[in-house]
């Protein structure tokens, strides 16, 4: 039916392709193949061949899980990066997210996912295993938790709390509490009652 | 330096076609381009050749300038449709829009834009030559404006009814008014001035 509307079915295909992407909806979809469309032959390829290519190329870190064009991600090859303390995110997302702080020398371990009994999601379908590896063979001083405030993210902490016990090594989360910013009256209940639970002394 | 903090050249070049489309961010982008990645290949594949694919094989209909797969559109090739009613609209999107009414039953004109001497568009950059040959040459019997009321709408309607007026044809134009569901109070002077100004009589 939609493909009437458009009277070309070359038209119709790649609005479908787009439509097909979560949050676009056909009208968007419309409007982004009718902007490319508009650009050189050249760029539209480039368009195209970069997501096929991304996809066809791209590895996944044999250390870390990070998404990576080598066998070892760009973060894990850097010899100026703190090898003794790993950063357990769940996806790649939040690595770019902590990257972006510049804050963080140390490497990164990435999840897969949180546990969620509820989605199916174990504690097997994670990289935990792997992790655990990485306890017995690398130098390993830190592990900094660094997983959402969710149930799963809580369970996730708990879970992995449990199995790294038994190596020598500290486990920290990074802190939580109200953020810079943030006006009390509109923080919630949850986030305010555990950040005046947690409260910090001031160093005398 | 973005490009730093995806650890992946290829991931952040992909991002950054995507985040080149109107409307989308880097954020966006990235949310966009980690959907594909979970994708089969070959859904990866369809995605990007269908853009491709449209830009290299798509035709511009020779008789109304409509986006075709063929030398002649869809609409155009019809014979169940009038040819001897002509819709001139100002792009393809409005050819979806009205197609979508299922009320009009003619043939369309695209122009390709509208008279715009502050965004230096003049009658010669549009299709009108091309309709001047398309009423001399068919038999066309109507024309009916369906341009936006902009400035732009306005002027392009004036200049073609100017230019129309020595070919013996009817001119029309979509009727304007007060929408249907729309409430007078919430209605704009100009559009509820220019309804009551041009009231349509009860047939007794």
């Amino acid at each position: 039916m939609f493909n009437d509307d458009f009277s070309s079915k070359l038209l119709s295909e790649a609005v479908n392709q787009f439509a097909k992407l979560p949050g676009i909806g056909k009208k968007t979809a419309l409007r982004l193949v009718l902007h490319l469309l508009n650009q050189d032959i050249e760029q539209v390829e480039n368009f195209g061949q970069s997501i096929i290519k991304l996809k066809k190329e791209i590895k996944i870190c044999r250390k870390c899980n990070n998404l990576s064009d080598n066998d070892l991600c760009d973060i894990c090859a850097d010899p100026r990066r703190d090898n003794s303390v790993v950063c357990i995110v769940e996806n790649i997302k939040d690595i770019i997210a902590i990257e972006k702080t510049m804050q963080f020398k140390g490497v990164y371990h990435v999840l897969g996912g949180l546990i969620s009994p509820l989605d199916g999601i174990a504690p097997s379908d994670l990289t935990i295993s792997s992790l655990e590896n990485r306890l017995k063979n690398e130098n390993i001083k830190e592990v900094v938790f660094a997983l959402n405030t969710t149930m799963e993210g809580e369970t996730t902490c708990f879970y992995l709390f449990k199995k790294l016990k038994e190596y020598n090594v500290e486990i920290s989360s990074i802190a939580r509490g109200v953020g810079f910013g943030d006006e009390l009256e509109y923080t919630d209940e949850m986030t305010l009652g555990r950040a005046i639970a947690n409260r910090v002394k001031y160093q005398s």
